[in-house]
């Protein structure tokens, strides 16, 4: 390809990597504000995350976009096909991870209703693991810093564990008290959601190592959870 | 391009397709077999839908692999790319679903070893609906049937009203005999499981409508789920 070319090619390749950030950083926040929504019982941040999750939405669309025509027009092969795969994959999994943030969010609408539950506290705490490992996994596909990523990749069954103790606990209060099964339900849903988000950021860390190395992370990924998985 | 080349191209569009609705097939025995396993409290079967969901991940990155062959050789165009695009979105629905059957068979393990509870027949009954969706929209691709595929989509709220009022029913459950809580709880993320199969066959049909009009079937899907639509 004439040099102009390869210039234009190169300087596309890092766009849509730097679109991927981007949308790492908006998920990034609305897991956070989700958590805070909670543990607050702030209807209003609730609100904002639910309605900035249409931004998430469009950034993944504008990724697939970005992708489809560079597969069209440019045929990457071997390291530029991986990063333009990988970018479309992370956008997915961010895609979702917001998704998430958003359904916590609203069931975080539902919990300020009602009165307050003492396992909140637990569910925050597991919340910031998770935001956490989101986080580092995106600076780590931001910086192609395998070592990073492969560290968020083995720290996931702490999230899992997280989520079964928390599990009990919730099961617990139910038994104690049934006038707070409704709030103990509405709290699992949010576990388990940031389960979820801990998941997604395990496959993000499995791309980045894709995208680095050019192979598969392992057969199979440390997993810690005695509820169903799912 | 010469025509034995333009033959060549259409067959492995339609071996790319192929793969997908046999693919198809395999989601859906996995979903209607975690179903029987939770109603019969079927261990042995269970244990076959967790086995075999390899095959269902062994399919989607098949059909990926395939995709990325053809974006990097054949760099399809127009209505091409919509069917090469299409197949990639929907193996990946496809392999959630399997995900979820496989979760599903998980927690009717737990389920068996405890006391049977009521609510079961209720998640049975919201499980055959979700299956049938599921069958109808991979029937629709198989066809290219519009009609069929916006069918599902406009009945995906029939699966979510089922998941609201299975929610308000396990609640009382729980609070009218706090020793079925355990299983109570299981059979809620069973239900939520057969809710988010509903969602990816919403997806698939809305990918459908994208390959055969080449536009998005809408902005808003219908959706009446109250509990968060996680």
């Amino acid at each position: 390809m004439a040099e102009h070319t390869v210039r234009a090619f190169t300087e596309e390749l890092d766009a849509l990597a730097q679109e991927v950030v981007r949308m790492g950083g908006l998920a990034e926040i609305a897991v956070n504000d989700s958590i805070t929504a909670v543990a607050r019982r702030d209807t209003d941040l609730a609100q904002a995350v639910i309605e900035r999750d249409a931004k998430i939405d469009a950034a993944q669309r504008e990724v697939e976009r970005r992708a489809i025509k560079l597969f069209a027009l440019r045929q990457p092969m071997a390291s530029d096909l991986r990063v333009v795969l990988t970018a479309w994959r992370i956008a997915g999994e961010l895609e979702r991870v917001g998704d998430l943030a958003k359904n916590i969010a609203k069931r975080s609408l539902i919990l300020s209703q009602a009165e307050p539950v003492q396992l909140t506290r637990s569910v925050e705490r597991m919340g910031k693991i998770s935001a956490e490992h989101l986080k580092q996994v995106i600076d780590a596909y931001a910086n192609s810093d395998l070592r990073a990523a492969v560290s968020v990749w083995h720290s996931d069954d702490n999230v899992d564990a997280h989520y079964n103790s928390l599990f009990r606990e919730l099961l617990t209060y139910m038994i104690e008290d049934p006038r707070t099964i409704s709030s103990c339900a509405h709290l699992l849903f949010v576990a388990k959601n940031l389960e979820r988000i801990g998941d997604h950021s395990t496959n993000i860390a499995e791309y980045i190592h894709f995208l680095v190395t050019g192979e598969e992370i392992a057969t199979e990924r440390p997993r810690a959870d005695a509820g169903g998985g799912d």
